[in-house]
């Protein structure tokens, strides 16, 4: 399971990074190896999201704590990813930087609205006319003020929460339903971005 | 014929991936196999466009009846794709998302014009000064309601429809005079939002 | 020399193509064998820019004849080809269609002014400071219109020629240089549209 | 040594053309080979960033003079890459053009303000909520003039200095962390265009 989710994580990487959505080391990825305990496979701090390998991801627990030895801190955003394990059915955690993500976030105060959309039916449970309101929750420097931020986001009509000034946070039931997620709100976000400064001047 | 129709629609498929115009397995596409009863191979339902393979590819007949074993679904917007293989000349069939398609149809009413450009020469039968008038349609969600917008805007000087907030359906002769289709219309489209966005403030 | 120049091309070629300056089998391409009489190794009309093999380039005389017997016939901008050869030192020449070329000739009148931003230094005998003025000219659907209108506008201290709602000619003493010019003035043309939409509302 | 950073640049140097920051052949990159006296490895003047090669690196010293033979001119900005090494802690360079490090710098007057932005902490010592101001020098047709500008420009919490309408020059304690620098400050860049855009609106 591991490695096959360790090469699945890395090609996405590669992909988003190629998109300028992973630049710089930014971002990170994660796969919920168990349930209970906890079990996360975790890439780790400040590694080159254009070329992962196995040694850049690590297996962490419930508690944060490293479950194998390994030569990297994980991600220090694990803890968000814990947070969203913990209140979601996520089994796959994507997060990404764009400029677009920024930039919406900035326009938008705690919601994004995105109804009437059709790409937003690529996010799961989502169909044409459902309300689409993309959660924003302001950025923190320290990272458990961050968990409880995104924590207090969370809706569960929606695979993600947008980060103000920061980023985004998207998941899903497995590894391709994540990356699916990160597409399409990727997608929306750069949409409402774009509209937002064509529609101001109209 | 199937065998190289699916690597060229697999490998378009690809390219308008990775130009952000089939993220998040949105989008379809089809070839017409053959004319009386009309027989159509079309991608699958919610498949990653980044690597399609043949599997992903299903025989479909005019009463949108499989004709051969699958176990996947068709897109649900063969639909479509059958009332525009019915009422023009296609024989092959792109439906793309993108950004900017979307932000077209929300700019314009009934008709995106593009007269005067000369990429719209890449359009089959269109000269330069040529009126260029796009049919734009409602976003419908039941198919048949889509059907029937696509099917009423179907203008035979175009080979395309755009649908509002949701894509452009283009078709062409063949595969490569559809790829060719959607390349251009998709350029046209840009240059008509970004058009907008900067003469609305001139 | 054939060979090495059809290599190099179809390369550039591509890479135009990927960076959506030759979408939908837009623009041609040409490089100089001889010189008295002109002779000419073009692009063929209508053909897909993403994979440009020998059998898609023409050798074509002063006269516009074919040199070699082909199945293809040369784009019909040969004409333009023609002109630009006889009347500059131009020893390739690429002609590229880009959202941007589009647009900037859209803002402009006859002349796209970008003195003072360094990126011009990549323009052959350019110095910072120096004007920069790239002549626009009108686009037209008759060859012959086209081609005496890009003549009309050539100045011999740039290597580029903008047809209105139409792409860039532009050209160089080898196929290096013409690629290098192309990449320039696309950079320089965005830059203007780009700068045209933010400084319009400031 | 010089091996793996002359791979390491060239690769670095194809992805920066491919993103559309060094276009052209502009744009050029150093590694600091030894200390004192300083030696560093430079690309040569006027090079395809596409496709280097080892032969297109220069061994060069503290007075600019080859410190081995070459066909090549080392790039006439090695005047700037030298200050830099002599009045920071850089290990290597990165020099590029972009489009938004363009009009950003254009936007600005002698700081582009960034502070409140995630990405900014993947600038090595800059944490959320830090001043973030990057500097802006004028650029010079004379390199001595642009290595003064570029020296005054300097500010130590900062690896970088944006030269107006001209470009970017970044560095790092190695190459990994001056192409992570280089990537952050573009999207930086790219965000606070596009900001400066839409905000002007609203």
């Amino acid at each position: 399971m591991s490695e096959v989710a360790i090469a699945t994580m890395a090609a996405d990487a590669r992909q988003f990074w190629k998109r300028g959505w992973m630049l710089g080391t930014c971002g990170n990825l994660s796969v919920k190896l168990r349930d209970d305990p906890l079990e996360m496979l975790v890439s780790a701090s400040g590694v080159d999201k254009s070329r992962l390998r196995a040694q850049d991801f690590l297996r962490v627990g419930a508690g944060l704590e490293l479950l194998a030895p390994s030569r990297h801190r994980p991600s220090s955003e694990v803890t968000v990813h814990e947070v969203v394990y913990r209140r979601t059915r996520a089994r796959a955690i994507y997060h990404v930087h764009s400029v677009w993500n920024n930039l919406a976030s900035r326009l938008a105060q705690d919601r994004i609205e995105l109804t009437g959309v059709e790409m937003a039916k690529g996010l799961a449970g989502i169909h044409l006319g459902d309300p689409v309101l993309l959660p924003v929750v302001d950025n923190a420097r320290d990272m458990r003020d961050l968990a409880r931020n995104v924590e207090a986001g969370l809706d569960e009509r929606y695979p993600a929460v947008v980060v103000r000034l920061h980023g985004v946070y998207s998941w899903g039931a497995d590894l391709d339903e994540a990356r699916r997620h990160v597409e399409v709100i990727e997608f929306l976000l750069e949409y409402y971005g774009r509209a937002a400064g064509i529609s101001a001047v109209r």
